[in-house]
């Protein structure tokens, strides 16, 4: 008992993961081949102008090779991770460490502590073996601690210069999200423009599985955050159909696209996911999502049903198109009014307030809205003044509209609702078969870019749906993923991100059946995460790479 | 992907649940042992005169024969599942289906609908084989339903008789918690009385761990439940220590007793877990929960760790001594003065309204709780007019008066407090090897009582931590585990509820370590339940079972 690992993070300690056939032999012997150069998604004149030493690279595919290459002098590789935690994060640093310590003795990986401030003030570990043996394919990451510092300025990049010349770096490897690797790609521009010999190369990470496109077939994380949510979610879709008086509103993180939700609900088939970009798309009001719901939950009991189950996104109230116009107007009657507001008690006198310097629409979507919500709509600010909408809690906000409305309808059941939020239950989740797999290899392909001196790229892992044996690995250059966006009111060049298709093939599913799914009970209970069982179990991966990639139908 | 099943659910299918080596045989070959005379825990001439017809009948054990013995007509047995869900029912009745048609085909299994309110109604469904195998192995209690009508008037037994007439049932089982098997030890007398030759058997069920004793090793449940919740408390200490800036209060279910608390501790080691027998039996008050929780929070953020995880159980509140007596005194106090209280405006109006009714040091502490739980204990009142414990938010009751207390110490630091609870999520969880193959011998130890025509007595298995080969099964009489307790203003029999007890093995461990575990990261992730692994992997109990037997150190 006195064990610092339990049984099954000991038994999981000794999981090789597997390399595609590409990368088998160990670095030396990945041969690259070079496409053409290549354009930006978009903006290609803009891109190429902000980037003109990177821009146009070759996308790069490793082909496993008998003869080797010559090693040349060790390699110091410095890894950051970025941002929110994602299951395998330490499966790509291990990746990286096997790499470079195979491309020969000597290579050194240092670890930059508590994300890209690490990096930028150089605070750091050497990893040795030892440390990277207690990580592998376990989640979270607390080896070396993770942050949400953007590196943007030539000042910060300066001070990373100084530290990739005190290290004598050869690469830093940066895991994270669009914007972190969009960073990370300015990055390597700046270190090319002032020739400095550090490569910087990318990993694409989130469990919010926005990150995607046709060379990036998903970001690491997604798999088996999802994989949890949904172990979680079946287990209350038993409840409810065992216990059959309660409605479950489950919200699930995720910044803004919800290919959370959409996944869950493939895995679960729920009677009920709304999907932000559908609402958005069909500029949906507050109301008329709050009926949708309450029409489902009316037909259900009139069923005899008076029970089931919600996916919600987080991200939802951002993509109502009329809660988007009340907060930025608040934003404004805020800066302009807050003392007047303020002073003025409690709701509804707040409200009524507020009420005056904002449209008749917002107004009435104001008061619409329960108390609670409202006061935090005009209390809870951040430090620039501007509502927090993430502090909303979506998923009561709607159990109270919901509540409301039925009586409204003169509803005859009692509506029984109970809430829950998952989020950290999965970010730090050990990975799956697919993201141990996945991460280590994309760890690893890292680790080839950066023996080739290549930078200003991702590493890259396709055809995920093929079997192992057919995975390719490479890499991508980032600026080819690239567009114009205006951000905090300047034209900036980002990682295009991968919204929810509503063309694509896994809404298209879940479109087709979820009229079924919202009458019957048609739950399915996927259970926990499985490493040791039947391949079809433990080494399947998720519905939507599957129905993108046309692996399924 | 049209699939009914999930990937796994159509591995787990094949499982095929392991018995004793006793009922190996079939149930015509387990021979019965019978013991001595019993007595019930205390009371013992309080409880024989109440059950006259089946006190002191003795433990029976079953040994393997190789002799057969002779069937008699097929068996029809009635099964019911009552209150919470728990892991492993199903696999209770597969047992059960198993056992009675291995006696003799034409053996049929009803299952009555709902809970008890099916038997007593008459409701059912007959349960057949394809029916059977679609939820072997499975979680939930959607085969039949459960339901919580409680069967004690003699109305309702009446009925009960009824309705075993009409199906000509040889036995009724009852899976249940200890209130289900206490009024199913007094159907059986009721029916041993009136001369209604139908045996009842119970079986032992609940999540929450505290339906255990010298015969019932543990209930069925406990142990994949806990599993699945620390599963995700594991997750979130992984989140925790990786992110390096909240603190996650993490309330779980549990009606009473800590058991739920205390195993998860055992399996995740948090900085914090609060066990509500100890804070009963040191009289700890509110405040002084508090302090110990900022405590250590200050403690650690000296050391440069503003994070952590603690765990609470559900029924808290209920446990400290004060907040009992402010809740009976309000239960009073809002009987003889509700206008008034509730006609002084919101609080702090209305609690002002109601110190006039308390007793001082009840004032102090219901002054000293946030406003919402202020009004909550005011207004929110059960059907017979009493405070609804239950419906107190106790995790975000505890950050609120930390994060007070916080300030008055001068915190320096950012107390970023996150709250979960997890109840629902486990609750219907597929069973764990362990919980599959107990709950399945259960069920065919079930039959085997029925087959011998024994009633009053609770299928028991026993012998749990030394392998399944040599685990015990038989039965126990169910008036052996009761004791008089007032109840409701009346003395009733019931079956003893086993609280944590602070000389046991499991919290004795706990209060050696969770100093180290306050300060430290000594955290244990255990992972999602495994099926298919190593067996140390996929077939270990938990700690408070293996500590209790002595099974480990």
């Amino acid at each position: 008992m006195a064990e610092n690992l339990s049984v099954l993070g000991k038994a999981r300690a000794e999981y090789k993961p597997k390399l595609p056939k590409s990368l088998r032999n160990g670095p030396l012997k990945a041969l690259i081949n070079s496409g053409k150069a290549t354009e930006s998604v978009r903006d290609q004149e803009k891109i190429k102008d902000l980037f003109p030493n990177t821009y146009g690279a070759p996308v790069l595919t490793f082909d496993a090779s008998e003869e080797k290459q010559t090693a040349g002098g060790p390699l110091n590789v410095g890894v950051v991770l970025s941002g929110g935690q994602a299951p395998g994060g330490h499966n790509v640093i291990a990746g990286i460490f096997d790499g470079i310590k195979a491309v020969i003795g000597g290579s050194k990986l240092y670890g930059f502590l508590g994300g890209p401030s690490g990096l930028e003030e150089g605070k750091y570990i050497e990893i040795d073996r030892a440390l990277m043996d207690k990580y592998r394919n376990t989640g979270g990451f607390d080896i070396i601690q993770s942050g949400r510092t953007k590196l943007e300025s030539t000042a910060q990049f300066d001070k990373c210069i100084e530290v990739a010349k005190k290290l004598d770096l050869n690469a830093i490897v940066i895991i994270g999200g669009d914007d972190s690797n969009t960073n990370a790609a300015v990055l390597a521009e700046y270190f090319m423009a002032k020739k400095v010999s550090c490569s910087v190369i990318g990993c694409p990470k989130t469990i919010d599985g926005d990150l995607k496109n046709e060379y990036i077939e998903t970001s690491f994380g997604f798999d088996t955050a999802v994989k949890t949510y949904s172990e979680l979610i079946g287990n209350i879709e038993r409840d409810a159909n065992s216990a059959r008086k309660y409605w479950h509103f489950i919200k699930l993180m995720g910044r803004s696209a919800s290919h959370i939700g959409l996944e869950a609900a493939l895995q679960t088939r729920p009677n009920i996911c709304l999907i932000s970009e559908e609402i958005k798309e069909k500029k949906m009001t507050l109301e008329q999502v709050v009926f949708s719901i309450v029409d489902i939950i009316v037909a259900r009991y009139g069923a005899g049903k008076n029970f089931g189950v919600a996916l919600i996104p987080e991200g939802l109230v951002e993509f109502i198109p009329e809660f988007g116009t009340l907060i930025s107007e608040l934003n404004e009657a805020l800066a302009h009014n807050e003392a007047e507001i303020k002073n003025a008690g409690k709701t509804p006198d707040m409200a009524e307030a507020a009420c005056k310097h904002i449209s008749e629409a917002s107004a009435k979507l104001l008061k619409s809205l329960p108390e609670g919500i409202q006061l935090q709509l005009m209390l809870d600010r951040d430090p620039h003044g501007n509502v927090q909408v993430s502090l909303i809690e979506t998923e009561k906000l709607l159990i109270e509209m919901v509540a409301k409305e039925l009586k409204v309808r003169a509803f005859k059941g009692k509506f029984g609702a109970l809430s829950h939020f998952f989020g950290y239950e999965g970010r730090c989740a050990a990975p799956s078969n697919f993201d141990a797999d996945y991460c280590y290899s994309l760890g690893y392909a890292a680790s080839v870019l950066v023996l080739h001196k290549k930078t200003g790229y991702m590493a890259s892992v396709r055809n995920l749906t093929a079997g192992i044996e057919n995975w390719t690995a490479g890499g991508v250059p980032t600026t080819m993923m690239m567009n114009i966006e205006r951000r905090h009111g300047a034209d900036k060049p980002v990682i295009q991100k991968a919204l929810v298709d509503l063309n694509g093939k896994p809404f298209k599913y879940f479109a087709e059946h979820r009229n079924d799914w919202a009458k019957g009970e048609e739950y399915l209970y996927p259970g926990p995460i499985q490493y040791f069982g039947p391949s079809e179990v433990c080494d399947i991966t998720n519905y939507t790479l599957m129905l993108e990639r046309n692996a399924i139908k």
